[in-house]
């Protein structure tokens, strides 16, 4: 089944129109016509091999929504017409001890990706979400139950939505609570608008002042410029819970002081250069941590999605079209995204 | 009333006698005639200044043993004669949350160390169990109960043994989990007989093979050597919890690697100069987290002492008289003490 997609050949090549072969549905696949795909920084990383181990030709995109157009033999879940979404896995070794609990992100044989990954299908390695159409085991496909005039702002629930809300619930942030989101772009814009919707006082920490008032209507309480040393001094102590989206190499200790007690400060990006190692006494004097989160399973997606639909949760978003990508990718990787790009699929076809 | 005791008169100066000045009881005092005390890594640091802001004349010593010898008019819980502890604490402001939740450690005014703390005693800081007699209130004094052979070596329970079982208990350590303990000194070794008394299987982590049957009659279950990458590997992924002794700069990314999903690595040491940064990928793909935990509260160190006494666990310690501390002192920073020195107070009358 021929497929028009966009994708690049090498690391150094941009991305252009492709043709690809998607599977015929198998008994427990799911086809799905492509409606929106939204733009994530991985996509660029991966697209241009920054973090190396790229596989081309490289279709990009895992935050997937569209329309069921058929579904295998002995799928029960999903029917034609179905509104559904795909996030950045499309399957998974469902025997390990992650994957039976739920935490396919965790697998310990390692998740396939929706791009990059491993697949008996041609060309050998997954393509993404920059296509017409995709076909996907069922137990990776996601139900929307959001407005259909949202669907193009319900793509980025699909990664950044669940990298934020996982840790989130995880860390059981609600209310009563004083909970920090580091960096108010793609993650932190959706960060915000969890926290606040779980219920927590959501103090925003942005470089500048230039997002003030866009943080408070993304719901935050209170907003903190972060290169402001009184300001961040005025929180010392002071948060159950920080959740830091900025994946560019900086101090963490600013934030570390700012915990209470057996207050933990979650990292989501790896950044390319380490952050400056972290002071130790501010670990031990208040047993604080810090961790890691990865994205979400498949059973808390569907959760975030449910979570989200409920409390008329979406991404703010500027559509593009599929032509439009360079473009997006310069504009994205000076952060100039109202937070989150999302290719109209439609343009596709064009 | 004059107290003699060991002290020095500055970071360059060697200890000798001092005759030094203890309080009358007041009501809540407790007065208690030293037998024993630890010799800590803290004690050299302070003496030093090694970590800056030492008060001079510095008498160290915060793992400390003896008999009750007069108690105030509003002293209940304690009779002339019991056999009693004193830690790192004999002071905090008792109203702060910390305090209140019984964790005098992590007091929002900062609690009174042993030695070194702001008290309105002379002179105006206080002085530790290098000294005959001490005065402490009653909140901060602890039960032994151990049997009476048993006093010299139950000293160093009361750092070394609260600095690793709190985080052993705040963490859950227990039957069925896999426990490293890195690093097999005063610490270390504490770590390793309270992990296994609490059902864990214990790993003792050590840098050379040297202390590898000591460490499995310590009650480790396995030895691994942290310089055999081989050793190591074979431990990927295998942790519920890891407690890291070692103070001195090492790559943490050796243990964060070892770690389950969801596993916790904790220091207890703040090293002079950092440790290698921490690759946060190590953290984000499962879940891990690095914290700090600072010895316990005084209801958590009785619950430990308890503990202690119930299994029958005690340090492994070298005794020496007070005059011989500056060859303990260039042993212990040899790590050349198997694991801990303990000072016989009456050879402070000598």
């Amino acid at each position: 089944m021929t497929t028009k997609a966009y994708g690049a050949h090498a690391a150094d090549k941009p991305l252009e129109p492709l043709d690809i072969e998607r599977r015929a549905p198998g008994p427990h696949d799911v086809q799905i016509d492509i409606a929106y795909c939204g733009v994530c920084h991985s996509d660029l990383h991966t697209v241009r091999s920054e973090w190396g181990g790229t596989l081309y030709p490289c279709v990009p995109g895992h935050e997937i929504v569209g329309h069921v157009s058929a579904v295998g033999d002995d799928v029960a879940g999903f029917k034609v017409g179905d509104v559904v979404g795909v996030g950045c896995m499309v399957d998974s070794c469902q025997h390990c001890a992650s994957c039976a609990e739920g935490l396919e992100q965790f697998c310990e044989n390692g998740f396939i990706g929706t791009y990059n990954g491993a697949t008996k299908d041609a060309p050998g390695h997954t393509l993404g979400g920059y296509s017409q159409r995709i076909v996907v085991s069922d137990r990776f496909v996601l139900k929307i139950r959001h407005p259909q005039d949202q669907l193009a702002a319900v793509a980025p629930l699909l990664c950044a939505g669940i990298t934020t809300y996982s840790p989130l619930r995880h860390w059981n942030v609600g209310p009563g609570q004083k909970v920090g989101i580091v960096g108010i772009g793609g993650l932190g814009h959706m960060g915000v608008k969890i926290a606040h919707a779980m219920g927590a006082h959501v103090v925003a920490f942005t470089t500048s002042d230039r997002k003030h008032q866009d943080a408070l209507n993304l719901g935050a309480d209170e907003v903190v410029v972060s290169r402001n040393r009184d300001e961040m001094k005025a929180h010392a102590g002071s948060f159950d819970f920080i959740l830091n989206t900025v994946a560019a190499s900086h101090s963490l200790d600013d934030y570390t002081a700012l915990l209470k007690r057996d207050g933990t400060l979650v990292l989501v990006g790896v950044p390319e250069h380490p952050h400056p190692s972290p002071n130790v006494g501010n670990l031990i004097f208040k047993r604080r941590a810090i961790a890691g989160s990865l994205i979400g399973g498949i059973a808390e997606t569907q959760e975030m999605l449910d979570f989200c639909a409920e409390k008329g949760i979406v991404a703010d978003i500027e559509m593009i079209k599929m032509q439009e990508i360079d473009t997006a990718y310069d504009r994205m990787a000076k952060s100039d995204v109202k937070y989150r790009f999302v290719i109209d699929s439609a343009s596709l076809a064009g």
